[in-house]
């Protein structure tokens, strides 16, 4: 019988609960919005519910590895409390390993949405062919996930890989993270919501400034239609997002030198507005970039640095939420040293 | 018997060699100043008679597992090609572990002089309590060094741990890496100097204009005795130096959430005038860095990241570079991921 384990991906908007092989296919899945559950304990309820459903139905298809639940927010793993969650206000300092594990009985094993998302990119996507790799991924704001050689590198407490607060202009626009002019303040959907209406409001942007007066729901997407149609002043809001993913990144490659970045989440669909300037800044800013891509005078082809698209869409969550039990043993090993209590044995059901 | 090994730090100033047991006794040493010899050739004559008086006095003392040599600039571990060093002008493409290999008739294990910096400072210095750290080595220039989980953190081409072309200011001055803004064009000794220099020029430090024009060889030293004897404008230099070291590390604990930071090199000297801004930065750039230090309410005490300090001076390389052959099960893990040719077995000598 084939290894399986449950994947669950909790986010703002939907939250997702997929039974997956070791082969990376869905057996089955199941979707609420979120925002239709009240509570936190209403989120957590349905979720306990839907894993049970489908660890029920799947009962006699394979042996389940275990469950692994993508979180957003700051997660201290070694009590399983989720600190602090833009996205899930009300959160604030909620047990929420806990919490899951009373109402299943069972261990479960909790991470970062975005790391989450990177390791399933990692496995089945974009980074499938490469031992490590960074992922950015492009949402409200924006997150972030480093994989090393074959591993999630969590650090000391957990909180590695948030690419989305590296400083990118230090004098730049303040960030709910504390800091100002993260790369999550040029790069993410609110950052772009916020540079147009600050083009429009300083007059240097009329098509910007019609969009947002006549739409009570302006977004990041108006943005984009308008760069697409050819607006200028909404191309520029795209140049910035490119050229501070490719300050970010260029300073990611000088100080890891990971073959893969893969850029991913809802906003990496403005892909062709902003990728050149990533490139641009990339290869003017990385030495190390532009030696792996460029081989000297009668040596061999190097390995060249890759900046690409995620591949798997929202599903990146889900399959890397479930590939964490089923690299069971790293994960133990990861969570021991984290100071976690030991995971449950691989149970058949 | 103990194990020995060999370390060498080929500076642009020094040549020094030395036999460190595994306990990290120096048991013998030579050094030479580089500039006494005219080619690269004659440096790795010299290192190479060095290496075999110091093997063939110690031949009763000990098992040698190796020879390690740190070198400044950019190598290529795949080729121990030195592609570019600019404190070694005129060793443009030169085979640096080929010649030495064939004068020696024996493996060497090549690495970067700030990552045997750094491995010397995890082994023996201010690193030996953790398991991971990144370092940063103020010089001319600013290097760097990351460790984790005990072993250097080489990237795919062996060119990671380059902190010092992290992009601090986007707009920021020129840098010799090809980008701009870099955080060794504020806290490398060649940028204190251009500072100094910068402010005198525009009339807003006479202190330092009089430095200047009294000195034929004026230093970053002239810079600091000058903020020591209380004068604001070198003062504010090293405020710079030390709000540029904090931003660049404030995004590496975002990023890689390791537990210790070390400052070495000859500029770290300045420490008492420039680390309070460091941690003024980090603290308001990196929510990563106050989650460690400050435990919320009814939670156990925090692992706090430290930045500190190096501990061992201008011997960090050497040791660092004489531990390189003592891991040799690692560092052959890893030059083998590197495509290097395997590494001769211990010898007994």
């Amino acid at each position: 019988m084939p290894d399986l384990a449950i994947g669950v991906d909790l986010g703002g908007t939907n939250l997702r609960v997929a039974a997956v092989d070791e082969h990376g296919n869905i057996l089955d899945r199941r979707n609420t919005p979120t925002k239709s559950l009240r509570s936190s304990e209403a989120v957590v309820a349905a979720m306990c519910d839907h894993i049970a459903q489908l660890t029920s139905n799947l009962k006699t298809s394979g042996i389940l590895r275990g469950i692994g639940v993508g979180i957003p927010g700051i997660i201290d793993l070694q009590t399983g409390v989720l600190r602090e969650s833009p996205n899930l206000p009300g959160w604030h300092d909620y047990p929420v390993r806990e919490e899951i594990e009373r109402r299943l009985g069972t261990r479960v094993i909790l991470e970062n949405d975005a790391n989450a998302a990177a390791m399933g990119e990692f496995w089945l996507g974009a980074g499938r062919d490469h031992d490590s790799m960074c992922m950015l991924t492009l949402g409200t704001g924006v997150g972030g996930g480093i994989i090393l050689q074959g591993a999630l590198w969590r650090g000391m407490t957990g909180m590695a890989g948030e690419p989305g607060h590296m400083t990118v202009y230090p004098d730049g626009p303040p960030c709910p993270c504390g800091n100002q002019g993260c790369l999550e303040q040029f790069a993410g959907a609110t950052a772009i919501v916020r540079m147009a209406r600050e083009a429009a409001a300083a007059g240097r942007a009329p098509a910007l400034a019609k969009a947002i007066n006549s739409s009570s729901q302006f977004t990041s997407k108006d943005v984009y239609d308008l760069a697409l149609a050819g607006d200028e002043p909404s191309r520029g809001i795209f140049e910035i997002v490119g050229r501070s993913l490719g300050i970010a990144i260029a300073g990611m490659i000088n100080l890891l030198n990971v073959p893969m970045f893969v850029i991913g989440g809802g906003g990496s669909g403005a892909w062709n507005a902003f990728s050149p300037y990533i490139f641009e800044e990339v290869s003017r800013r990385s030495f190390v970039y532009r030696a792996t891509v460029q081989a000297p005078a009668g040596q061999e082809t190097p390995q060249p640095t890759q900046i690409a698209l995620a591949q798997l869409g929202s599903d990146a969550g889900i399959f890397g939420a479930a590939r964490l039990p089923m690299l069971a043993e790293e994960v133990y090993e990861h969570s021991r040293q984290a100071g976690e209590p030991t995971l449950a044995a691989p149970t058949q059901f």
